[in-house]
C-alpha cells in the first residue's frame, strides 16, 4: 500500500478525531512530516504557556501523520511509546512539529518529533515516539 | 514547607487549570498519590478506547499532586521528561492512576504511575515523569 | 513453550554471553524476577560509585530474564527500548534488580527493573524495558 | 568556564574512567560532537552483533564529551536519564556516535544521540540523554 498525502492525511485525522483540534499537515513524505497546530487560548497554562498535553499531543499526532505518509491508511497503528522531554517554555502561539523517522520496520515505526513555537526556532519540546503496526498491510 | 493534602490539592488543581477536567485525588500522601478521571466522551477515540493525551495528561497529572504532597504548593514546578508506555487499550469508562516517589531530590523528582480503568486490575498505561523543582522552597 | 527456572535461565545467560559477568538468578517465575550482580572493582567510577553502563546491562539482563521465565528459551528476543533514570549513587557492593512484567504481548514484553545496592532499600536505578519477541513461539 | 577541546576530552575520559575502552572525539564544539569507537571483539553477542550495553556506553560518553565541550570541566555531572532505542542491529565493525545538544540549561543539559556502523548511514540505535550539572560553575 502507498503512502498518504498530506492532504489526505489532515483530513483523516479531522475525521478519526473529531473532537480534536486538528493540526494542519503541511508535509509528508514517508521520511519527514512537518505539522502546525494553530494557537488557542484553551491551551494555556498559568504563566502564559502552551500545556504540557497539548505538546504530547502534537507529537503523537505529527509521528502519526509520518507513519500514514510512510505506508499508508493504517487505522489500527497505535503508539506503544512517547518519551517527551520538555525543554523550554512555548510561546503562546501557533507550534510546529518536525517529525523524522528513524526506523520504518515490519512491525514498529521509530520516529523523533522537535516541537517550537512558530516564531523561534529553539527546539521547545523533544518526543521519541514508537507505533506498532498491524501485521498485515 | 509542608506537604499540601489531597483536598487542597483538588482545589489547587481546579483553580490553577480551569479549562481542564479536574481529577479527583483520592488519596496523596508524599510517597504515593492515587487519582481518578471521571469518563466524559469526549476522552473517546476511534474503537472505543480513551485517546493518548488523556492518559498521559492524567499521568503527568498524578505525578504533580504527588510532588504537591510532598513539598508543599509549589507553583513553579514543571515536567522535564514523561516517559509512557501504552500496553493496553483502556475501557470506556473511569481511570486510576497510582502514583509512587522514585527519588525526590533537591533539583528533582521522579516518580512512576500506574494508570488503569477502573472496574479492572490490568495496568493500560505505565509512565515515569520527572519535575524540576525551584531551587528556592 | 513454558518458561524456564531460574537455575536454567542462569546457565543460558552464561552461555550466551560468555565475555560478560553473569549475574545469578535468584527467582524468575514469568510475573518477577530477582538477580544479584557481585560487586568487581573494574564496575568502579571516579567517586566509588558503579558505573551507569553496568546498571543499564543488568536491568536490561533481568528483563531478559523475566522473558525467559515468561515464554521459555527465546534467543531471538532483542531489545527495543531501555528508558533509565539514575535515581542516586550505588554503592560499591553488589546490586540487586528487581523485574516485573507490565505487558506480556504476542509481540512485545514490557517491564519495569528496579535496582538497589545490596545492603540497602532505597532505589539507585529504575528502568522501562521493551522487548520484541519472536513471531512464532 | 569554558568549554574542553575534542583532544582535552578525550585524554580526560581515559584518565577519568581508567577501566573501560575509551572511544575517539573526533570532534566537540557545544553543539555537536562525534565520537568513533573501535571495534573488538569483546563487544560482540550472539548474531555477530555489538551488545547493547556497549551501545548504551558509548551514547551516554558522548553526550558526557558534548557537555565538557560546552561548559568545561565538569567531573560532577551526572547522568539522570538515558532512553534508548534499539533500531538495527550494528555490524561487527567501529561504532560512529553523533551527538547534538537539544538544550544547555542551568542545572540540566539535554541532548539526542545517534549511533550507527562507521561504513553504513543507517542509524542503528538513538538516544536522548539528561545530565544533570553541577550548581556552582
Amino acid at each position: 500500500m502507498s503512502g498518504m498525502t498530506a492532504q489526505a492525511i489532515e483530513a483523516f485525522l479531522a475525521q478519526q478525531f473529531p473532537e480534536v483540534q486538528t493540526p494542519r499537515v503541511l508535509e509528508a513524505n514517508g521520511v519527514t512530516a512537518r505539522l502546525e497546530l494553530e494557537f488557542r487560548t484553551s491551551q494555556l497554562r498559568p504563566g502564559g504557556t502552551v500545556s504540557g498535553p497539548t505538546l504530547m499531543a502534537l507529537a503523537d499526532t505529527a509521528m502519526y501523520a509520518l507513519v500514514l505518509s510512510a505506508i499508508g491508511e493504517v487505522p489500527l497503528a497505535v503508539t506503544t511509546n512517547l518519551t517527551m522531554n520538555f525543554l523550554r517554555r512555548p510561546h503562546p502561539e501557533a507550534l510546529v512539529a518536525e517529525a523524522s523517522m528513524l526506523k520504518l520496520g515490519r512491525s514498529l515505526a521509530v520516529g523523533e518529533v522537535s516541537l517550537r513555537s512558530v516564531s523561534t526556532s529553539e527546539v521547545c519540546a523533544h518526543a521519541v515516539v514508537t507505533y506498532a503496526l498491524p501485521p498485515e498491510r
